[in-house]
């Protein structure tokens, strides 16, 4: 693996890793370990960013909120938090990863970014999954934008690719990059022989608003659910830079993000942009309206 | 083709028809004249809504505003439209057609949505591409949604597809199904082996918005401009029911559109709704703040 090659042949990028691993249920300190050597490895292959899945360090498939609560950690100073801070520094990396936050009483499914200068910010999920409704709050600090050395880079966590507005909002802030913490499972009416609806989803995503995207998925099966695994980097136009992965196994995936391209890219021709051709003035209007009641 | 093995597999639904064709320029006389034959055949396979193309009678590549004046058409009452109103009603279909649109001194890249009891609306595209900037007024007609028979059918066309906003704004409305003339021309970076950016795109819309879509595009290369085929019709789970077409022939393709199925598949699970899960609270104060003028 010459990630170092990589990074060469793109002088104006950084190299991006997801992490495709199997967190265990309950048991966050060996999750945690395993995690930083996963993170010691990327980085050793040149990768200046590194995500982790959605609930890394606790495992998703929560018995009741006791266990979610016991399991959850405080942002940004709890203990797990530390250690992922202490590691962004000594690797000289910025992280990514979900985890089972603890603000008080109330429980986030969030994700902590952190770099070589220390925490950078937080993100709650927005959109819950299923059963997650019965232990975690919805999400309450937006859509954040963070400005770091690398580019301009948001954070999402699974469901909430299933929104555009996710993607669109982000974009709107001027994210270069969107990194996506995440526990894919199957989906209903998923055919067996194509790539998950989530792949779909991220590349157009990418290619509708000029951003790269980098999604960090887990494996296993988990008290009786599975997961779908298939980790994916997307560039700017869309198209993967790597993956999907497998559905199975444990591995880590490494995209090139050359910012300064992706940004150029957004300009499709000498009169569209994918961004800039927004009609603004007919969906604002629209918008704000809500789901209508009346309707199915 | 037993379209009608396919509709009574499925007795909730209609099918519908996409027509891929080559329109050329100029000929429109000959255009709608093919373009009337292709639609007797897809009724007669058991069609009851069948797509056309962008710009289907009139042609793509104008050589300047006088020729794409002179090729477009009033709306709803020129002889074009009268043409495919008459159609409708004899054939007892549903048609949505590309058709150049001339209002007074103005020109819009439009559609024209006709059926059994005559004319039902007009749509103007929102987004325009390329040269097209140089032709037509960018659509002033919103996002609408029309109340028929079959079900409640938007209308979309080409690059519009690029801009989440469009199919989430029909879906908002009630949308079960959106029709999309188009004229895809191949993308920057699109590679050689895949299908093209619009069946993602496509795809993920109908699934984020549990929607189906009709895609109706053309082939064959009109003053040097390639086109790319691969008409589509996609269920609103978001997989293709039928394509994508070919990249250069013309042919029809049909597919089922179950309403009462595509409404009830937004619900995900007994917690997950498609629509219903959008987070307004959210999205609406960040959006219409429009694309911040410091970011490139």
């Amino acid at each position: 693996m010459l990630q170092y090659d990589l990074a060469e042949q793109s002088p104006g990028g950084f190299v991006v890793a997801c992490v495709q691993m199997e967190p265990r249920i309950g048991a966050a300190r060996d999750n945690v370990a395993r995690a930083i050597a996963r993170i010691e490895t990327a980085a050793s292959n040149g990768a200046s960013l590194i995500v982790l899945p959605e609930l890394a360090s606790s495992g998703y498939v929560f018995a009741d909120r006791d266990e979610a609560f016991a399991l959850a950690d405080a942002l940004p100073d709890g203990a797990t938090a530390q250690t992922f801070n202490a590691l962004a520094r000594r690797l000289n990396v910025h992280i990514v990863t979900g985890i089972a936050e603890r603000a008080g009483e109330r429980l986030y499914n969030s994700a902590l970014f952190t770099g070589p200068d220390g925490h950078i910010g937080v993100y709650r999920k927005l959109h819950l999954w299923d059963n997650e409704k019965r232990f975690f709050e919805p999400g309450d600090l937006g859509v954040p934008v963070f400005d770091t050395p690398l580019g301009r880079i948001g954070v999402a966590i699974c469901y909430d690719a299933w929104f555009p507005e996710t993607f669109r909002l982000a974009a709107m802030q001027g994210a270069d990059l969107v990194c996506v913490p995440t526990n894919w499972v199957p989906m209903p009416s998923q055919p067996d022989d194509r790539p998950g609806m989530a792949t779909t989803l991220t590349m157009a995503a990418a290619h509708s608003n000029g951003i790269a995207i980098a999604c960090a998925d887990r494996v296993g099966i988990e008290r009786g659910q599975p997961f779908i695994g298939q980790s994916l980097i997307v560039g700017g136009d869309g198209w993967p830079l790597a993956g999907p992965a497998s559905v199975d196994r444990e591995e880590i995936l490494y995209g090139v993000i050359d910012i300064h391209r992706t940004r150029s890219g957004r300009a499709l021709n000498q009169h569209n942009h994918v961004l800039r051709d927004r009609r603004a003035d007919v969906y604002d209007p629209m918008l704000g309206t809500g789901w209508p009641a009346s309707r199915s």
